[in-house]
């Protein structure tokens, strides 16, 4: 990579990233270390910080520097990769000066309503107290969008777009549908099955010993401590970029593997972003290629590799020697069931690797049908449940357990579920891919060496930045469109085998 | 306290307070979370972070608030309270403003290599490699105070004052002059008593429980843990502000008195950051009264509570509980004993609240000298060490343990250091005070009661903000004058009747 002819547009762009860095660094601390009585005043820093950062972020000096670039470019006298960051840098502007700065505070307003509404709405399992704060965000996404010239219907793409540049909700309905075919019928067959998993064998397991093992996992699998961080919150989740990277799990004694695989899938975040070229960070060049593809990135690690045979042949002995006598009473087969349960629940973020994907297009169809006037916001409970029985099966207890369990809309954050199921699939289809490439990669697992997989992503996806999506880093990775198939060939095959199903 | 005819001052002062307080996370986080190798990327961070502060601290905008609420202030408009903001407001403001930014940028670009030179030439013992980078910095000092209308030796009661309002070297003078003969006498006397100290007694302290005792401690004395943290860093120190405030200590095994007593100084720090009324937290009315008024609440915490009998008498059964293998061959006297061991060193940071005047009053004649062009830099060492002798009985091994111990010149922090002994004084006189007013004092601390003595100082000395400085603060509290006699009739009593040397 090089940039020769936009030194200044370089600068300006790694001067705003240092200073969203800074801010990060900020809703890292908030998560992690704020003392409780502290919260009010982290909230009025973050603001104020919020404001400057936008200030800098829509400067007419920085729009000169990204005009001049762009002159350049129309003058051909720029190459692939200052293309990019041009391209991106003038996306990110439009952006953010787009919207008039009424709009803004008006929208901000909202959403804190919005947010503060919906904890109490699923505390008190109240959605009618709800829903018209959510509809006020599907109208202030609507009129958002429609500043960036997405009228109607199309609001829901410029939404995914946002998540998922290339990506629009037509694409994605072709996508799922052959999973909402078959995806149930698979889970019906593992619900059917004699083979039954015991994961609430798993009890017991000592805190700081399962940080400690975490820990000894995380970094052979690649992760450089030397310029990331572990730590806890209630919520895990990945911040920071690759320069300083931070993390974050939590520990159950009495539920182990959600720790484990949090952290094994916070992992996979983290080596993406630690991957992405260091001397392009805060330009299209070093940031990730979306959503799907960094959650690709985090399922991968998590469910292709963590939850396999191979990784459990080199780990197993070490996850008995540090937790001997909880362990003791569960066999291999049990252990390795445990960690590949399948069962559907009402529950998202509890949800297995089958189920999951079940989710994420029950709510897609639920998003496209507001965005496209179908379903109005009073009737989205009565739908949440009909889609519910539909894919899952089940029907949640209240609607705390169904359509108020999420944050995401509170925050206005629309067209961002999708990202989960299309990571989901880029995944299976670069495991696929790095397979066949490598046939001895199960034999490396089982001797504890994962660094052939992460040279790979990191030469395949990690090292490209922005220049591929999520479609274009399918086809150019695999050699094929992103499609659902090879996730559905994945889990039958893994499932099939483990719960005994004929193919 | 109120200030009803600002509330635009109010709040730009309280909108760039935020902000900075979010800079100060970020140094905190740089010396407890940063990992290692994302050094540089955080130094990069802080640097523009602190660029934008500074734009932000000196925009017109915030000049023609001041400028308005000067015009009030002249017609008489504004109570105290309002006064106080805006006088010190603009005081802020000059010093930001009166720099041209050709000498800002010289001067950091100077203090970085001096940084880097003072590091090296302390590692080497080389101080001619370091001189001309301090000589450097002594001429940009003076540059620097010019700026503000102090030339020629006035430089030095400039930097003075800037970290303690209405201070100057010629009080300072007289102030020590009495310390630098007395002092000495009393610590000869200690050394030839025949009771002697062995703080090589405890050795093998378990430090996650040195940790807990120090918690312990640190919440009975009053510090808010629901609005502020402990961690560990290699140089104890406290940031942030009552909002917020993060405090530090380090732990070793076998020196748990270290831990113990920078916390418990730390822990003075914080209290006073806890007591300044919230609601002006970013004005004068919520800020420290200077440097010697904050180390008066730290040394006060420390040495005087600290280190006393009646503590103690509260606190030794619970030491003994927490480290019963430790402490069994070790009496309570010569715990005592151990906990107040005077002896003289080369070292600043690690000597005891007797000796630690000395080290102050040898750096001070320094800098005074070096001021009114009675020193050159190249005769620095000589003089130290002369000093050390006259001072301390002792002379350094080499300069590294000399005169280049120090990092506050290298930062071009002169004039600092005074406020280290200032604090010792006006500590000495608060608690003379304090004691003459609440004569059950000691029967409080030896039932583990610290409230009174917190309470009396929240009244006295935290809710008076920056209405007060040092001198003030004496004259108000105590009903005299700053002064050295408290200082050395309380190290007088407590080392005399301890070491058993005649009054």
């Amino acid at each position: 990579m090089s940039c020769p002819s936009i030194p200044g547009l370089l600068r300006e762009l790694r001067r705003l990233h240092r200073l969203a860095s800074a801010g990060e660094i900020l809703g890292w601390d908030e998560q992690v270390n704020l003392p409780p009585d502290s919260a009010a005043f982290r909230g009025e820093q973050m603001a104020e910080f919020s404001a400057l950062l936008h200030r800098e972020a829509t400067s007419d000096a920085f729009g000169a520097l990204i005009e001049d670039a762009e002159s350049m470019l129309r003058s051909g006298a720029l190459n692939a990769d200052e293309v990019l960051v041009v391209r991106e840098a003038r996306r990110d502007f439009d952006r953010a000066t787009k919207l008039p700065s009424e709009f803004v505070s008006r929208k901000a307003a909202a959403q804190s309503r919005a947010y503060h509404a919906w904890t109490a709405a699923r505390a008190e399992d109240n959605f009618a107290a709800f829903a018209p704060l959510l509809k006020e965000q599907v109208d202030l996404a609507r009129e958002e969008a429609a500043f960036h010239g997405y009228h109607g219907s199309a609001a829901y793409d410029y939404w995914i777009d946002q998540f998922d540049p290339g990506m629009d909700a037509q694409t994605i309905a072709g996508l799922f549908e052959p999973l909402a075919v078959d995806l149930p019928p698979l889970v019906g067959a593992i619900m059917d099955s004699p083979v039954k998993a015991r994961p609430d064998l798993l009890r017991g397991f000592d805190i700081s010993r399962q940080e400690s093992f975490l820990r000894d996992v995380i970094a052979r699998l690649g992760f450089d401590f030397n310029r990331g961080r572990l730590d806890r919150s209630v919520h895990p989740f990945c911040s920071g970029c690759g320069l300083d990277t931070r993390m974050t799990t939590r520990f159950f004694e009495d539920n182990p593997l959600d720790s484990l695989f949090s952290g094994i899938h916070e992992t996979g975040h983290g080596l993406y972003e630690q991957g992405l070229p260091a001397e392009y960070i805060g330009t299209a060049l070093g940031t990730a290629a979306g959503m799907a593809a960094h959650e690709s990135q985090s399922r991968l690690w998590e469910n292709q590799v963590g939850r396999s045979r191979a990784f459990w042949q080199y780990w197993e002995p070490f996850y008995r020697q540090a937790f001997p006598s909880s362990l003791e009473s569960v066999s291999s087969d049990d252990l390795y069931l445990a960690i590949n349960d399948v069962h559907p629940i009402s529950i998202r973020v509890d949800s297995d690797e089958v189920t999951y994907n079940l989710h994420i297009i029950l709510r897609f169809e639920i998003e496209k049908a507001l965005f496209e006037d179908r379903l109005a916001v009073a009737d989205l409970p009565g739908e949440w449940n009909a889609l519910s029985r539909k894919y899952l099966g089940l029907e949640p207890s209240n609607n705390s357990a169904g359509c108020l369990q999420d944050v995401h809309w509170s925050g206005g954050a629309f067209g961002y579920f999708p990202s989960y199921c299309l990571g989901n699939m880029l995944a299976a289809q670069l495991w696929h891919a790095v397979n066949t490439e490598m046939p001895d990669l199960q034999n490396q697992f089982a001797a504890g060496e994962f660094s052939g997989l992460l040279s790979w992503l990191r030469d395949r996806v990690h090292s490209r930045g922005r220049h591929l999506n999520a479609r274009s880093l399918a086809e150019e990775v695999t050699g094929a469109p992103l499609s659902p198939g090879p996730l559905m060939d994945y889990l039958t095959e893994r499932y099939g085998s483990l719960y005994g199903i004929a193919g």
